[in-house]
């Protein structure tokens, strides 16, 4: 590959913003795959296998456009799966400027990005998260990350999960698996329940080490590690039976999730407060919640 | 009634707080009846009237000090219904006095209030939020109000609702009704949605006319108000049959709610971001919620 260094460069928008499509399309085929794989006790046989809808938005805003793709699952070993693809273009308004690297004498952007987030059905599959995105202002960077969120204490889960990205991290920089698990387990906090969200996994932001192919390629595997490890996660408990305490139990610590996101996750809220589009941000919501 | 005109008397404060005791006491009593008179078809014979249970807490951070007391209910017509009281004293943080009204050159308050919080279990029976409050720094205000949250379109409810309020309001000063209305209406609004979070009510605060008496007979009447008049809201439609579609449409009406209260409303964000008690804070969440 050849070595480019500019973010800037709408071959490399180009070629960013495809492929966060075409690891949508690979993270819905192996979903949709799962779906016709399961044979537990808990899943009746009036539940066929679920299959993506995809609907797709603009962006309205005056001087500025782009738009995405949702594609959401709702299906019998994945309660709820969304997958969220946008490439957006316009000016941060004053308020948000001066809070974005390289914004603040010119406020155009660009920003392409891929959102998974998956609210299994059984309480024994653990959630998870997958994001990654490229921003360009006058200055360029990568960021994203992936997070797993069991009920219980899936310990295989978490360790296997927790290992697929040291590995893959430990190609490029023996600093990147400490430094991004700490930030992942410093951003999804709940201060107010002094609570983890879930198990943790990685979180980076702001990755621009001069080498963009290299740092193109991280961001890359972050999605492929996601895709090689969180099946094989789904696939060792999604047939064990579980019972209504089990899942009542799920059902509240989707609440911490709940409150996690509209108090604290940044997308969410730098989303919501600048007119995103609403249901493709929600697409995160936990299919059902219950604060007994 | 004598005419005092200082919120920061002991005694004021300890006549205050006594209310809000006893304005809980009333409320729960009235609430634990009802219970026991509820006879629809989707009420099944083995759900017993629902009784509130207490709990106290007491504010743990240094150089201030007082707590407050839960009151909960899980019923079979009020699925989840909470009613706190607290008095809380102490120093605002360098953050917070600054946006808070006299805390500015002295960060102490005392802070004493009642909320109420019902999620009833039949979709026809609409939601209800009462709060009532006096806060003092070097200086002295009321603040509270009471807003109905239906899940269709109950005409009778909503307009019995502000009809009571309004007749009560209008005792004070004819201003008052218009203006809290509106005041709620701007409070209790979703911009990402572009929603009412309900069908509104009256919605005040700094209310502090020179006249202390009269002002504190104002707050007492709006949880007097709400006293009469949402018990009768409740017992038009308890017994009303529902099905899943209409229970559905509740627990998404509910996520709204849930929303609305994590990302806007500034009491939650308030405490939850200055120590406040999190169980207390947070059990005005809805028992169980969808976002399909």
């Amino acid at each position: 590959m050849t070595i480019i260094n500019e973010f800037g460069s709408s071959n490399h928008k180009s070629i960013v913003k495809n492929w966060f499509n075409s690891l949508r399309d690979k993270i819905c085929r192996v979903m949709e795959e799962i779906e016709k794989e399961v044979s537990g006790p808990n899943i009746s046989s009036e539940r066929v296998p679920g299959k993506f809808e995809q609907k797709s938005w603009l962006r309205e805003k005056k001087e500025s456009g782009g738009g995405g793709v949702m594609s959401i699952l709702r299906g019998r070993v994945f309660e709820k799966a969304g997958v969220n693809v946008s490439t957006v273009q316009g000016e941060f308004s004053e308020e948000f400027k001066t809070h974005i690297h390289g914004a603040e004498k010119d406020p155009r952007f660009w920003a392409s990005g891929i959102s998974v987030v998956v609210h299994p059905l059984s309480p024994f599959v653990p959630a998870v998260h997958m994001n990654t995105r490229m921003i360009v202002t006058t200055q360029g960077w990568f960021g994203g990350g992936s997070d797993l969120t069991p009920v219980f204490n899936n310990h295989w889960e978490t360790k296997s999960f927790h290992g697929a990205f040291k590995k893959m991290c430990d190609e490029y920089d023996g600093s990147y698996y400490g430094k991004f698990k700490k930030w992942c387990e410093e951003y999804f906090y709940l201060p107010h329940r002094d609570e983890q969200r879930g198990a943790g996994g990685i979180f980076f932001d702001n990755l621009n080490t001069g080498n963009w192919a290299n740092d193109f390629k991280f961001v890359q595997d972050v999605g492929l590690t996601f895709l090689d490890i969180y099946p094989l996660i789904v696939m060792k408990s999604m047939n064990l039976a579980w019972d209504q305490d089990q899942k009542d139990e799920q059902l509240r610590k989707r609440g911490r999730y709940v409150e996690f996101n509209l108090l604290y996750d940044r997308g969410t809220l730098f989303g919501l407060k600048t007119g995103g589009n609403t249901e493709a941000i929600l697409m995160s919501m936990p299919p059902e919640v219950i604060w007994p």
